[in-house]
Formats: structure tokens, C-alpha cells, sequence
């Protein structure tokens, strides 16, 4: 059961027009949510992020945030959904091809469910990751539907047989293709700080509250490539894979190679914010 | 008629799934041609354009160049279209939302005709422009469906009461929303190279042919704002504007504020070209 325009349908009876500004421009913003025991965890913050991508876009949605919450609620619901994802997606609405936002078209949502069972085992075990040039627009704070430089690059990492890239501008290190990344250095938290080149992630304000609350001390700085390589742990943030520690960068052992104390326990003190 | 996929058929036909890579990545590139007198203009020069951000972005055609450019042909036929343009964008397929490359997806081909006259008035009277920052991705060269940022800059120029952006990066003008820009100074025309900062159009290509032949001094070299508001003379290229004269950027007057005698003599060599 999918969610489109104004009604629940089967996905089948979904009929895009091609005129959907979503598919000729990207133009449109997203969000998915994580739902776990049947639950959407963290719905309020993806709402918030929401509207102010809609705000920075001057897209206006087509529902209150109230309305959304019940409608990714109910869809949940319909779809008996424990353990899964919550995709939903708003576009300019349907109109002749022409660059200038349409006079009369009405903002298109869609949004599905997926099961998804955690990735317990990668986020055991780790994952390997590249460096990788970080090519894409100067507003990654928004969640648009512009995502071609992720696709790219995210395939790049499986093409090098890894899981994730460190994307970097000119030797700064950003974020990943899908998640933000953050390294343990001498007792202490880094990330790049949530500005306009990387995406606010809920799981990296999710993860911050956690170390504040551990008394980790947080540095929201930007750090090198380099400085990535010499740190004592790092992982990456994210909806789907909550927290995933990084063993590998171009081939570097990042610490001693497994995954490292401060990542364990905050994996554990994750896991308590949901069960 | 449009074409989709495989086959000729009506709009209202078309069923678009929204699986199509297209609309939730944006994952997929564009051409759009004109066509004057019942033929494609240009046709070679898009197709291998088409052919060269298909490869940069590694999606595998659907047809062989020359069947795409039978198919568009087909389509301007069908349609009975003697000008105006026709769009087609090719997504790379459908699949379950992911970000890798699809294993087993085949690419998607749309493509239908437009009526469109040429904008015969605004290429005689020219247009005022401002200036606005370009915070594009590094792969401008590529012509793909990541267009929000395009959408965006063409509708500030729209809300400031004029009809073009001049993009820059930090003071170096690249090209506008959806055309190069092009100036005159002392007897010689100077546009940004085609690198990875700008869209290869296929009309700058024309208008610098046009510039040798005519023994006007090319330069093909970056400039400032600052340098575009003392120009003689400036004007945009793109399919559908062909050369239309900028006569004001940021309220200031561009030359004596008309439309100037360089640019009035490659607008009637222009026009020769397809007639």
C-alpha cells in the first residue's frame, strides 16, 4: 500500500505523469524514516527537517506536518510494518517542462514502506571505506531529490569492493554518499559541523545528544583526510545504518582496525533510545 | 504522440513507475533539440553530446545513436512539427530505491515534440539580467536531471522582475540557467572554456564557428562580473534563445544598453545557418 497525492492505492495503480516535475528536474525533497517495534523513530525531527528543505526550496507542502506524521503513521499501520523504512517524497506537482516554478501545479506526495531488518551483522562488524572527491552543489543541508553525485559515488565505493566513500572537498572531509561520518581522536568526538555542506542528519544529532550525555567531548570541527587516517576510531551515521564502524579507509587501518571502544558504547546507548 | 521506452504512444498512455530511477535520484540525462522547418538542428552534435554524458555518467543507451536520432525523427514526423523543439531524457531504468547501480534495470527513453515559435521578439529587443551565485555541482559539462539548482536561479531572475541569471563563482561568470553567456570587448568575443564549470552548448559552439568565420577575435577565457558590466556587448546562446541580447545586468546598462552591432551581425549569420 503506497500513499500518493491525496489517497492510499496499490503501488500498480499509481499513475506519474511524466510531466511530474519530480521526474524532469528533481524538483523535490525527501525524507525517509526508520520504524522499528512498528514504531516511526524520530518522526518529529525528519517533519522539522523537512519543512525547512520545503522552506529553502520555497516548496510548500501539501499538508501540515501534523497531517504528514498521521499519514506516514497510518501508512505504517496499513502496511503492518514492524522493522523498516518510511520513504516519502514531495515534488513541485505536474506541469509543462519549463524551468520557472509553475503557476498553478499542486506539490505531488508519494510515500512506501519497506521491511528492513537492521543490519546487525555490518553494524557488528564494520565496514571498509574510499576517499572520494565531493563534487556535489553547496546546499547538501537539503534533502532534494538531486541525488545523481551520491549515486555516483556510493557506486564507486562497491566498484573499488567497499561498502561506503569519505567524501572530501579538496582534502576536508564532508560526509558519506548517504550518512555522516564522525572519528574518535584522544577521548574526544569529531564531525563536520551542520553547515551547508553536508546534510543535518538525525542520527548525528541523535549520536551528539549520546556522547554530551556520556560525557564525550564533542567537536562539531571539520577534519582532513589525513586526520581521518590517524584516528583512533571513526564510523559512520545514519536512518538505516544507525551507527557503523569504519575498520578501513583506502586501505588504512583506522585505529587498531576493529571496531573501537567509544563506537561500541555508543552503539549500545543507540540501541536503548529505541528499545 | 510521444516515444516511451520502446514504442510510440499518447501521453495519457505512458505509465511511469515510480521505481523509474528518474524521479528518485534524478538519475538521468537530457537533450533537448530544436527544430526549424520540419528538421532537427544540430541533430550530430546532440546525439554525441547525449553519447558523452551517457558514458560520464555510465548509463548504457538503449539504441545506438543512430537509431535514437531515427526515433526523433520518427517523432517530429508523427507529430507534424515544423518548429519547435523536441525534449528526451533516458533514466537509467527501474528498480527498488537504492542508490548503487541497478544490476538488472534497463534504461528508460521519453521523448516528445513541442510547438515552440522562435522567440523572435526577445532575440530582437534583448533581456536585463542579474547576477546570482553558482553553487551547481563540478560537473556542469554533464546534461542531467539534477536540475533543482538551475530551477532555483532561473525563478530568482523571474522574481527580481528580469528573465536570465548570469551565474558566477565567487566573481567568475560561468554561464546562466539554461544558457551560455557570451561578451564583446574591443572587437573581441570572450566566453567561459568548456570545462566542467559549464553546459557544452551546442549553439556556443555554432556562435564561435560563426565568430571565426566572420575573423572576430575568440577568446575563450574566463571573465568577471566587474569585466561583463564594462563589456561592449553581451548575450546568451542556448537552443531555444539562440543569441538574445543582454542589455542590463544588476540595473547597470551592458554597452550603450541596446542591442550592439557584434551581436547583431552573428544573429543574422545565425540565422543562415538553418534557413
Amino acid at each position: 500500500m503506497y500513499f500518493y497525492k491525496n489517497e492510499f492505492m496499490n503501488k500498480a495503480d499509481i499513475q506519474l505523469s511524466p510531466d511530474d516535475r519530480g521526474y524532469y528536474f528533481g524538483d523535490g525533497i525527501y525524507e525517509v524514516f526508520r520504524v522499528y517495534q512498528g514504531q516511526i523513530y524520530e518522526q518529529e525531527a525528519h517533519l522539522q527537517r523537512l519543512q525547512r528543505t520545503a522552506s529553502e526550496v520555497r516548496l510548500t507542502l501539501p499538508f501540515t506536518l501534523h497531517r504528514i506524521g498521521q499519514i506516514l503513521t497510518e501508512l505504517v499501520d496499513k502496511n503492518k510494518l514492524l522493522e523498516g523504512t518510511v520513504y516519502m517524497q514531495i515534488t513541485r506537482g505536474e506541469a509543462p517542462r519549463a524551468h520557472p516554478f509553475p503557476a498553478q501545479a499542486e506539490p505531488i506526495m508519494l510515500a512506501y514502506c519497506t521491511e528492513v531488518p537492521r543490519p546487525v551483522a555490518t553494524i557488528h562488524n564494520g565496514i571498509k571505506a574510499i576517499t572520494f572527491a565531493d563534487i556535489r552543489w553547496l546546499r547538501c543541508d537539503l534533502k532534494t531529490l538531486n541525488l545523481l553525485p551520491n549515486v555516483m559515488a556510493k557506486q564507486a565505493a562497491l566498484d573499488h569492493g567497499v561498502q561506503e566513500v569519505v567524501l572530501h572537498r579538496e582534502g576536508t572531509v564532508t560526509e558519506c554518499s548517504a550518512s555522516n561520518v564522525m572519528m574518535i581522536k584522544d577521548g574526544a568526538l569529531y564531525t563536520h559541523p551542520a553547515n551547508h555542506l553536508i546534510l543535518h542528519g538525525i542520527t548525528r544529532a541523535v549520536v551528539l545528544r549520546l556522547a554530551h550525555s556520556l560525557e564525550i567531548p564533542v567537536k562539531e570541527e571539520a577534519f582532513t583526510t589525513e586526520q581521518l587516517l590517524a584516528a583512533d576510531e571513526a564510523f559512520i551515521t545514519g536512518t538505516t545504518v544507525e551507527i557503523t564502524p569504519i575498520l578501513e579507509v583506502d586501505g588504512h587501518a583506522i585505529g587498531a582496525g576493529t571496531p573501537g571502544a567509544f563506537t561500541r558504547k555508543l552503539q549500545e546507548e543507540f540501541v536503548r533510545t529505541f528499545s
